[in-house]
């Protein structure tokens, strides 16, 4: 047997049927037509902002990282639970509109943006987190070609990492933002050349469950932004902080505790360099908000035996849910939380099962000698974390298999 | 530096600039539009099958399984090579009708398959592939409801494994087929409930350079199939022995030679033992057909350096090409074969560069460290074999960046 996950603590049942939202997880595959599903409770995901904005000093803003999901119905109820949305590319830029966000809420981070989408941020009057200095000048020509004043911040790239981070994204050579040392002397550059410069961008690291990690890295964030904008000559209406909350997928990871790194940047804020006094401070987390929210439904196709050992053949599988099978980001495989829906809490069966997706190679596998109670065909298998980095971020073509349902609930 | 794949050895330059089916790469990007695209030079294909049927004894069947890639032009065109097609789901049955083979020549595979898939493919007349004794009972369960006799086929998982592949699909506990030593009854319980018997499908492993391998496996493997066969006491009419032609991807690999493997095999097909001397015997190929007929264009939007190391940053990335990335099925990162495709055979510059795609994660990146030529800004660098497992099987939604072009060429 190997190990499983931990549940999320938000998930009940009700006479041994997983319950999402209140609803049954039979029922919703039901409402929704087939399986597999991914089910999505918006009422988690209010919840973590609740838990966000109750540990966080007060003024301290926080922006959703669309990349994490952007289901369009959730996108549109996210609009009215955070303070900005943070986009990658120009068809997230036409989501985070269509979602109702304020374009002066939209910040654009991403290494390589098209001249198409420089110009479509800059006619929306959203902020474009410059990565380079080239990146700087294809967006002053782009607005000088439409005639509009760029809103820019600049993203650095910070001469420090978030430490135990599952992706860090600063400290040494990244091809995110600028090195420190030159980010100054890019925002200057851009005020010189009449850009509405909007602050700084410093991401360093994410998925992170240290609290005490994050909370070193935000005060160094904080510390570089003021010695930039010192360098710069000027406050910067912005600073996002970057993110880094991480959510326990594996066994072993415990959740993070936010209170403390509340605790610590509300006395930062109380103390903050004169320069950043008037600047608005934001965390900008996709992951955090949206991961635990989401579950994937999937049926049992077949329960097969193979040299001893038990196969549960379900009808979703890695083309929806990628990261699961252990095949996106992570170097050694481990399993995902992972229940049977139909039968949530029974004791498990005395041998491990190994459950496996309907693609035709050894890569799908959901869960690998797991304990699950006796698993039958038609029982549906649940697979926890599904909110974030699921159903938008899996080769759902592979294999010419439908796309997933999905369901936003609560 | 780090070094890259071998670039195959079909594509040459005209004043520099790479050829694909004989055409520029900046010309087929005029002629797409846009990057990113992925270009499949059918000669390259075609000029693949006739290395086969060279090498191969008369009489061997070729089938594609089109998992490899599916766009529709190059299916339509493959369909009139190869002697039939190998699917994995309802969705590649119907791009398999599409693309005008017979569905007497299809046979399905995969080990999830949904109740309406099977129906579909009895409805069709095509062969399924069994992949257990619980599959068995619903495939006859489907063609009753149908009233149509189903073609059926027993997966068998063999007792081996095709030593040094890629992918195991075979050798000890698997979700793939039925075990050898019950795959006999199932195919006699078949019979005797009135199905089509069309016979095995024994498939290994994949993507194997080493031809004693793959001659030893396919040895193992007709004799499999003559001991199964006399136990049920048929004759089986098709025997697919699977493939395995691997493709030299990485540093260090060398091309298969199939020439022995041609040799091993007439040899035994001039020795069949009795009961499948009127067999038909197939081999099924998917990547070895396509994979270096693809070429992956992207445009350089920036080149940056962040402290001392020189960036390439892409307008495509992972979301069309993950298994380039690294990021799918392989444990430790290695470099596809990269050229800067119109500065295609000019020395490279001092330093290495990485080369990263435009999504906003660490994960992607398209060469590591690889020495090119110097890179500029609209420069168009070419990542090779791209022709399998690349549109098909990436995240095309991840980020919200548009799909890649494709082009079928020759």
């Amino acid at each position: 047997m190997k190990p499983t996950g931990p549940i999320p603590p938000w998930f009940t049942a009700e006479e041994g049927m997983l319950l999402i939202a209140g609803c049954g997880a039979a029922a919703l595959v039901d409402e929704a037509g087939d399986t597999p599903l991914f089910a999505y409770d918006m009422g988690i995901v209010e919840a973590q902002v609740r838990r966000f904005r109750e540990a966080m000093t007060d003024g301290l803003h926080l922006h959703y990282a669309i990349k994490a999901n952007p289901f369009a119905p959730l996108l549109a109820r996210m609009a009215g639970q955070v303070d900005g949305f943070d986009i990658a590319s120009g068809g997230e830029l036409d989501m985070a509109l269509s979602a109702g966000m304020a374009p002066d809420r939209i910040s654009f981070a991403g290494p390589g943006k098209r001249d198409d989408e420089l110009e479509a941020a800059i006619f929306a009057g959203v902020t474009i987190n410059l990565e380079s200095e080239g990146e700087g000048r294809r967006a002053l020509a782009a607005a000088d070609r439409l005639g509009k004043t760029p809103r820019l911040a600049v993203r650095v790239n910070p001469d420090f990492d978030l430490k135990g981070s599952g992706m860090r994204m600063g400290g040494g050579a990244k091809p995110f933002g600028v090195d420190a040392d030159r980010a100054a002397a890019l925002a200057r550059a851009m005020i010189d050349a009449g850009a509405d410069w909007r602050g700084w961008h410093i991401f360093a690291g994410s998925q992170n469950l240290d609290p005490l990690a994050i909370i070193e890295t935000q005060s160094a964030t904080i510390a570089l932004a003021a010695r930039l904008s010192d360098q710069v000559g000027a406050a910067p209406p912005l600073v996002n902080l970057g993110g880094g909350f991480g959510l326990a997928y594996f066994p072993g990871d415990t959740a993070l505790d936010i209170r403390p790194i509340g605790v610590a940047l509300d006395s930062e804020m109380d103390s903050l360099p004169d320069i950043l006094r008037d600047s608005r401070m934001a965390l900008e987390l996709g992951r955090w908000l949206v991961g635990e929210a989401g579950v994937y439904l999937t049926r049992v196709l077949d329960v097969k035996v193979s040299q001893g050992e038990t196969f549960v053949v379900v009808d979703g599988g890695l083309h929806h849910q990628l990261a699961a099978s252990g095949n996106f980001g992570t170097v050694v495989r481990r399993n995902y939380p992972i229940a049977v829906a139909n039968r949530f809490g029974a004791p498990p069966a005395a041998d491990p099962v190994t459950v496996v997706g309907c693609l035709c190679t050894p890569l799908d596998r959901l869960g690998d000698k797991v304990a699950l109670p006796t698993v039958r065909e038609g029982d549906f298998i649940a697979i926890f974390l599904a909110g974030a980095y699921g159903a938008s971020a899996s080769p759902a073509a592979f294999l010419g298999h439908p796309s997933p349902r999905e369901l936003l609930l609560g």
